[in-house]
């Protein structure tokens, strides 16, 4: 039976400024999928995890995002996919946008890479869909696409790479249960036109610090004056976490998608485990169960390894 | 007696999505002025042009800018500055600004360049302020730094210069009044969340697409959700105007700064010259009088010649 392996990463949507925009890939956590042709138009979802995720097809993430694909082949093939899930879903570090881009990565090895990266996106998208209720891809895109991404649209999609430089990773994600959904309540339905032109400046010099490798440009520009004021109330100690974070040497970040989860950017190995530890200091505080990842941006998207 | 005469160029604001933040330097038209040194702490202007501007010091743009220099001096000096205006007052394309950044960069030569091009902003910001009633540099920024930049912030003063690609520009002066005050109120105070992202991918996309001399992205990246809905009311035919200028070819393009004044895109001389015919074609038919300028962007700020 014709089959692949892939492992799909976990991602950070927003980075700072760049709300429903900008993301990037992570090196760590991947989750573990197998995709497997059958000769049957049918989909099969099978999971090795505990996460109690349902499997029926048309509720599963990766599962929808298969049968996007097979609406595509006129074939009379189908999928297996078995999941091994390693990104919690509810962290915020796009568990989800890992199982429907894996998912549609792997499917596509199968019938020979008849897909684009921009397809995979698109059909992967119907698979989020399920998991936050709305289409976006601010996960999907740098998931496949790996490194840094900015969607511009999302219809018709047009997903823009963002060339970086070296950047280290600090992920905390504090073990709470933040909805999407509710995130996305809190944000106010209009944006005072000076927090606007405020935000898209940060935008603009974000695109043009990454893209010149400026680590000061980059600092200077991860403000967000949209989502962190109303979301950060929703993790404790936040404000401890940024400022720590910031003394230990990063050159900022925030809030991971609509949270939990907390990232920071350092420019070495050094300054991110400085960042890991100030962070577990001031979480250590609190009760809270929490995890803390080092990592680094992962140029390649999905891996097949 | 110590003198230099320098050439300010016109300067496009906005550069469409990018509203407050984007601008670029025109290659013409320029001011032409001459800087004196005076041994005595006074600024004095004399105009050499027939557009009325005042002339008594604390009331001129220039003047203005080169009283924030003297503040800045400790030696007992002076300037005088003879202006000879050839960017129209009230067109759009910097006129008041291309004044106030002249007058430093040209008493900044007679000092022995003391200060920095981000000194020079914040000093000429003083004198735009006389002719706006507030401090912006959006103008003032591409006058001084040449191509294109963005104002990441006013306060503190944040100038970022984006890399582009050959650039032609179409500019159409009709020649009408419009008031930047006047321009203003008809912004909303708040935009709607979901134009703000749309915005703000656009002025990503937009920096990301010159950064790769990427003319496809540009071309993509070229909408604004905010001014232009508003603002292309004030200015007769605009959409005509707009849409024979991307049928002549241009990338795109908009109102320049709080217009009256519309600028396009394109790739090579060529095509301006036809998107100028275009523009030329559509106001032939209004009995509006109007001039059409063809020209590049300027890579190198304020000329010494």
């Amino acid at each position: 039976m014709k089959q692949t392996t892939i492992y799909p990463s976990a991602t950070v949507a927003n980075m700072v400024c760049g709300f429903d925009v900008l993301g990037f890939a992570l090196e760590e956590p991947c989750d573990k999928m197998t995709v497997r042709l059958l000769n049957e138009k049918t989909v099969r979802v099978v999971h090795h995890d505990s996460y109690g995720l349902p499997t029926q097809p048309e509720k599963n993430v990766a599962g929808v995002a298969l049968q996007a694909v097979l609406n595509q082949v006129k074939e009379n093939i189908g999928f297996e996919v078995e999941i091994t899930k390693v990104i919690k879903p509810g962290s915020g570090i796009g568990s989800s946008a890992a199982s429907a881009a894996g998912a549609v990565y792997g499917a596509n090895i199968l019938l020979g890479n008849i897909f684009s990266k921009t397809d995979l996106v698109r059909l992967a998208m119907f698979g989020e869909e399920v998991a936050s209720g709305a289409q976006h891809a601010d996960n999907i895109a740098p998931c496949i696409f790996g490194g840094v991404t900015l969607v511009r649209s999302l219809h018709p999609l047009d997903v823009v790479e963002v060339d970086f430089p070296e950047l280290q990773v600090t992920v905390i994600h504090p073990q709470l249960e933040i909805k999407t959904s509710e995130a996305r309540k809190l944000l106010k339905p209009e944006v005072p036109l000076g927090n606007a032109v405020k935000q898209w400046a940060n935008v603009g010099a974000l695109v043009a610090g990454l893209m010149k490798h400026d680590y000061e440009l980059i600092t200077r520009s991860l403000h967000d004056y949209v989502a962190e004021p109303v979301r950060s109330a929703l993790i404790p100690r936040f404000d401890e976490l940024k400022k720590h974070s910031l003394e230990a040497g990063a050159l900022g970040g925030g809030i991971s998608g609509s949270g939990p989860s907390v990232f920071m950017l350092s420019k070495n190995a050094n300054t991110a485990h400085r960042v890991a530890d100030a962070m577990r200091k001031v979480y250590n505080e609190t009760g809270v169960d929490f995890h803390v990842h080092v990592t680094t941006i992962n140029r390649k998207g999905v891996k097949e390894k």
